[in-house]
C-alpha cells in the first residue's frame, strides 16, 4: 500500500478492509489497556477507533494485543521447516520470529539458509534472520559448512536479515580472535546478538565492549542482572529444555522492563502444540508475578526496539496489522491471529491452507559406516562423564569406572553410565568421538540421532554396542532422523530427511512420531521430558562444561579436548 | 579505537587512559545507581569498575550519568554557530544535540546545512543532524532557498544524518501532498520526526501513519498522550519561549516512560548560559516530581534509542564516554563534562580552547530599500491583529480597531497595538506584509530582526513608522542582526552576520548584546520573556493560529492569506 493510499484510509475517507470493534487494545507505548477498534486496510494498521469499514468484527470485549515475537529460535529444533512451523506458532500469537538458521548452516552452508527463506517466503509467518556467526561453532567439531566473514556480508544486503546471530564464540571475542571479530566488525552498524552463559567479570565486559548487544543464555538473577546494567538486552528464554523464566522474571522491574525479552531458543513440536511458545511464556510470566500489559510488552514492543523493526510490535497508524485476539489478560490464549492485516488462525488453528511442501534437499547423511564401531579400550580406571541435567542446557563435568570387560569399557545402565558416540556424518571420514554419560537412564537399548547441536554429527547413546549400532544405521537409511532401539530391532523412528534435522510432513504427524520415540525411550527407561532434545545438546561444545563431538570430549571451560580417561 | 584494542582494555590487560573512581553511576538500564568506577581508553567506555590506569581522577561519592542528549534543537536559535553553542551547552551537560538546521537552510540552503557541518566539526560537541524538512516552511512565504526531496538524498549518506527533520507540513502530509511525501518516502529507513501542534484525531492518525515518529509540540497532557498512544516518541519541550515541561511531566509514569524525551528546539543565549537547557529540564522535571533516574533516562537513554545512537545513552563498555559528573542527584549542575574520553569542561567553563572562528558567510541581507514603506491605507474600521502570549509559540487571531488619521491606519500603544511589518530581505523582491501585533507591549520606538522562523525575513515592530525604519535599515546595514530603535536613534543592536541568523562573537558578548538589546527594549515597555524570540515566531506560519510573512497576514488554520481588514 503506497503512502497516499495508508493516508486516505487514516484519515477515514475510504473504507477500511477490517474493523476490529468493541475490542481492548493492550496499548504497549501507553502501558494501558484501551477500549477502542482497530482499523485495518490491506497490510496495515490504519486507525485506532471507530471507522468505516467494508468487514466489521465484534471482539465483544476481547483483548487485542500486537501479535508476538520470538526474539531468539533456532526453528530446526521443532524437527519442522519454517512453513510447518509457522503452522505450529502462528495459532498461538508468534507472527514474527527472528531466528539464527545455524542448525541447517552447519550442515548445508549458505544453501542451507537459503532453503529456509524458500520455505518461509509466502508463509503467514514473518521470519527474520540474523546471519549466523558460528558456523561451525568451534574447530572441535566437524560440520558440514563453515561460513566466513566473507560468506556473510551478502546477507547484509537482505531486508530479512536483520544482523550478526548469537556470537557463541565468546572465548574467541575474549580472546580477540580474528576470524569472529571480522564477522562482528561486518555487522557493527546492525543488531549483533549474544550468547555468553556464565560469562562474568572482565571476560563479560569485553564480550560487551566488542558490540554484542543481547544474551539468552543467562540462568539466574545475577547473571541477567550483571549482562542488563552492562547493556545487554536481556532475552528471557522458555524452550523446551532450557526454561529460564521462573529464575529471571522476578528481578524484572519497571524501571528496568524495557531491557527485557522473551525467546524460546528450542523448542520441540509437541511443546509448540501443547504448551506453547512465546505465548506460554507471557502467561508463565504473569503467573510469576509481571503484570500483564509488561508480559505481552516483553513480547511485542522490547524486541522490536531492539531488532529496530519499525513496522511492528506495537498498534498503532502504519505499522503492519499483526494482531492477536484473546479473552483473558491474566492468561492470553489467541483466539484470533492476524498477520499482515489477514486472519491467519482462529481457536488455535490456521485457516489458511498450507503451503505445498518445500522443495527435497539432498541427503546429507554421508557416514563411513566401514570405519564406525563403538569399542572403546580400557587404558585406565576413571573416564570423565558427561552428566546430565533436566531442564539445562549446561551439563556436569563427572568421572566414574566404566565396567571393564575383555579389554574394553562398557556401560553399565544399572549405574546410569551409558555410552556415547558421536559419528561424523557430513564428510564420511569415520571419524568417531566415544564416552559415557549420565542422567538419560536407559536400562537398555539405545537412541541414535542427526540432530546434536550445532554440528549435527549423529549421535548415539547406549547400554549396549549393537542397540547403538542398530539405532545409527536406521539414522543413516531414514537420511536423517531420531531413532529408538534395542539389539537388532527399531523401536520407533521420526525421519527427518531435511538436512538430517527437519521433517517433511506436519507438525501433527511429526509430533506423533517425536511422542512415540520418546514413549519408546521411557520403555527402555529414559526419564528425562524429552531426552532426544537433551541428547542433542550432549554434542554442543560451546555450553559448559562437559561435551563429546566427533573429536573427542571437550572441556568446554578451556575450550580443549580432553581424553576420557582421566587417570590416564 | 579498534575491536582489538577495546577488547584488550576491557579486560585489563591494558591499562586504561582513564579511572574515575569512587564515583555513583546513574544506570539508565537497571534503572538503579551503583558505586562502581568507570575506566575510559581512547574515546570509549571499556568497563565498569576497579580498572589499572595511566589517570585517576577520584570522584568522592559524586555522581556520573552519561552524557545529556538534546533531542531537537535548533541551533541558531541560540544566535550562534555550532562552534559556540557548543561551548554554551557542554559545560551544562549537554554532549550530544540532534538539531534541524532549518534556520540556515531557509537563508542559504545547502552551502547553510554544510556551513554547520563544518563550524561543528572538531569540536567538543557531537552534532546530529535531520535533513530539513521543510525548506521553505510553506509557499506563503519567500524563502532564501528551497530543498526538495532530491536535495536532502544525499544527506543520507553522512553518518551524521538521522533522518528526516521535523515534517511542519503536517497539513501536507494529512492532505497527502505529493512533494512531502516524496521527502517522507525518501527516508522510510530512517528516524522522521514531527511537529503537529494540536493536532489530533484522524488528522494525527493520518500524520502517523505516514510514517512520523516523534513530535515535540504537545503542550498539554491530553496532546501528548493522544500522541504517544498512537505510537510518537514525545519530546518534552523546554526551551526559552515555548516551556512544556510543566504541563507533561504529571503523564510520565514507570510504564510510559520509555516514550518520553527531553529538547530545547529554541534558546537565547543568556537561557543557555544562566539556566541552562537539558540540564535546566531535568532539574524541572525532578522539581515537578519525576525520579531523578528516570528524568536522566529521558535526557540520555531514551532519545539514544529514538534515534538509533547506538554508541550512546548508557554508561556501558563499548559506548562513546559522554560522561557528565554532578554532586546533587536532585539538581544536577554538571562539574565535569566529558566527550569521546576527553573533558570538555569543568565547574561550568570549557577547558578546551576555542576554535577558530567560522569562515565568513557571504551577506545574506538583499533588501529593496526603495520599495520598503510601513504605509497601511485604511480600507475598513476591523482589522486582524495578532495576539501574543508570553510562553508559547501560539498566537491568537484578535480584531481590533487602528487608528485611522491620513487615510491610514497606525498603531496605537497606549492600547498595546503595534505595527508589524515583514520585509522580503532574500531576493531583494520589495514584498513587505503589513500588520498589527498585541501584546509585545512597546510603548514607543521599534524592535527588528532579521530573525523570523523559519524564512527570516525582516521582521519590524514598532509603535511609529521611522522607529520602524531606522530599526530595519539598520539591521540592513549590519548584514543581519536584531535591533532597537526610537525614532531616527538606534538604542541597541546584535550584529548577526551568519545569514542573518548567528554572531561571529563568542557566546558571552552575544548574550550581552542580546541583554543590552532586550533591556532596551523594555525601555520601550516591552514586557515578554524576550522579546525578539516572541517577534521571531510572529512569522512562522505553520504555529496556529494567526501569523505574517512577508505576503500577507496568515490563517495557519486554514493555510491561507486574510485581508488585514476584518471588515473589508
Amino acid at each position: 500500500m503506497d503512502l497516499k493510499s495508508l493516508i486516505r484510509h487514516a484519515r477515514g475517507d475510504e473504507p477500511a478492509d477490517l474493523l476490529l470493534r468493541n475490542g481492548r487494545v493492550v496499548n504497549v507505548l501507553s502501558g494501558q489497556v484501551e477500549e477502542t477498534g482497530v482499523a485495518v486496510a490491506g497490510e496495515f494498521i490504519v486507525g485506532l477507533g471507530e471507522y468505516p469499514a467494508r468487514h466489521e468484527v465484534d471482539l465483544a470485549g476481547s483483548y487485542v494485543a500486537p501479535g508476538f515475537i520470538d526474539a531468539h529460535v533456532h526453528i530446526e529444533s521443532s524437527l519442522l521447516p519454517p512453513a510447518e512451523f509457522a503452522r505450529a506458532v502462528v495459532p498461538r500469537g508468534t507472527t514474527t520470529v527472528v531466528t539464527d538458521p545455524h542448525e541447517i548452516a552447519n550442515v548445508l552452508g549458505l544453501e542451507g539458509i537459503r532453503f529456509m527463506f524458500e520455505s518461509a517466503k509466502f508463509g503467514p509467518l514473518n521470519m527474520y534472520v540474523m546471519a549466523s556467526s558460528c558456523v561451525p561453532a568451534t574447530a572441535l567439531a566437524t560440520s558440514g559448512a563453515a561460513l566466513h566473514g566473507y560468506d556473510l556480508l551478502p546477507l547484509k544486503s537482505d531486508p530479512w536479515v536483520l544482523g550478526l546471530a548469537e556470537v557463541m564464540n565468546y572465548h574467541g571475542v575474549v580472546r580477540a580472535d580474528d576470524a569472529v571479530l571480522e564477522k562482528i566488525g561486518a555487522f557493527q552498524d546492525r543488531v549483533i546478538d549474544g550468547h555468553s552463559p556464565g560469562l562474568s567479570g572482565l571476560g563479560l565486559q569485553a564480550y560487551v565492549a566488542a558490540g554484542v548487544q543481547s544474551d539468552h543464555e543467562s540462568t539466574s538473577a545475577g547473571e541477567a542482572l550483571e549482562k542488563l546494567r552492562l547493556g545487554m538486552m536481556v532475552m528471557i528464554r522458555e524452550g523446551s529444555v532450557a526454561r529460564d523464566l521462573e529464575a529471571l522474571v522476578p528481578i524484572v522491574t519497571p524501571a528496568n522492563q524495557h531491557r527485557f525479552c522473551f525467546c524460546t531458543d528450542d523448542c520441540q513440536p509437541s511443546d509448540l502444540v501443547e504448551r506453547g511458545g512465546i505465548d506460554h511464556a507471557i502467561r508463565q510470566a504473569i503467573r510469576f508475578g509481571m503484570d500483564p500489559v509488561s508480559a505481552i510488552r516483553l513480547a511485542t514492543w522490547n524486541p522490536a526496539q531492539h531488532f529496530r523493526l519499525q513496522q511492528r510490535g506495537a498498534i498503532t497508524p502504519g505499522r503492519r496489522a499483526d494482531l492477536v485476539v484473546f479473552d483473558d489478560l491474566r492468561a492470553p490464549r489467541p483466539r484470533l491471529v492476524f498477520r499482515n492485516g489477514g486472519l491467519m488462525a482462529r481457536d488455535g488453528s490456521m485457516v489458511v491452507p498450507p503451503r505445498p511442501p518445500s522443495r527435497t534437499l539432498r541427503s546429507t547423511m554421508n557416514v563411513a559406516w566401514d570405519a564406525v564401531g563403538f569399542g572403546i579400550p580400557a587404558s585406565g580406571r576413571l573416564v570423565r562423564v558427561i552428566g546430565v541435567t533436566d531442564g539445562c542446557l549446561l551439563t556436569e563435568a563427572l568421572h566414574s569406572e566404566p565396567v571393564i570387560r575383555g579389554g574394553e569399557a562398557h556401560a553399565d545402565p544399572a549405574r546410569d553410565l551409558l555410552k556415547l558416540a558421536v559419528i561424523e556424518r557430513h564428510m564420511a571420514s569415520g571419524a568417531v568421538g566415544k564416552g559415557f554419560v549420565r542422567g538419560l537412564g536407559l536400562r537398555e537399548g539405545a537412541l541414535a540421532s542427526s540432530v546434536a547441536h550445532d554440528h549435527h554429527n549423529l549421535i548415539v547413546a547406549g547400554a549396549d554396542d549393537e542397540s547403538m549400532m542398530t539405532a545409527a544405521r536406521r539414522v543413516g537409511a531414514l537420511h536423517g532422523g531420531m531413532v529408538v532401539a534395542r539389539g537388532a530391532r527399531v523401536l520407533a523412528e521420526v525421519p527427518l530427511p531435511l538436512g538430517g534435522l527437519m521433517s517433511a510432513e506436519p507438525v501433527e504427524a511429526v509430533r506423533r512420531q517425536v511422542e512415540a520415540a520418546v514413549a519408546a525411550a521411557r520403555t527402555l527407561g529414559a526419564g528425562l521430558h524429552d531426552p532426544f532434545m537433551a541428547m542433542s545438546f550432549l554434542a554442543l561444545e560451546v555450553m559448559p562444561a562437559l561435551k563429546l563431538t566427533d573429536r573427542g570430549l571437550v572441556d568446554v571451560g578451556r575450550l580443549e579436548l580432553v581424553p576420557l580417561w582421566a587417570d590416564a
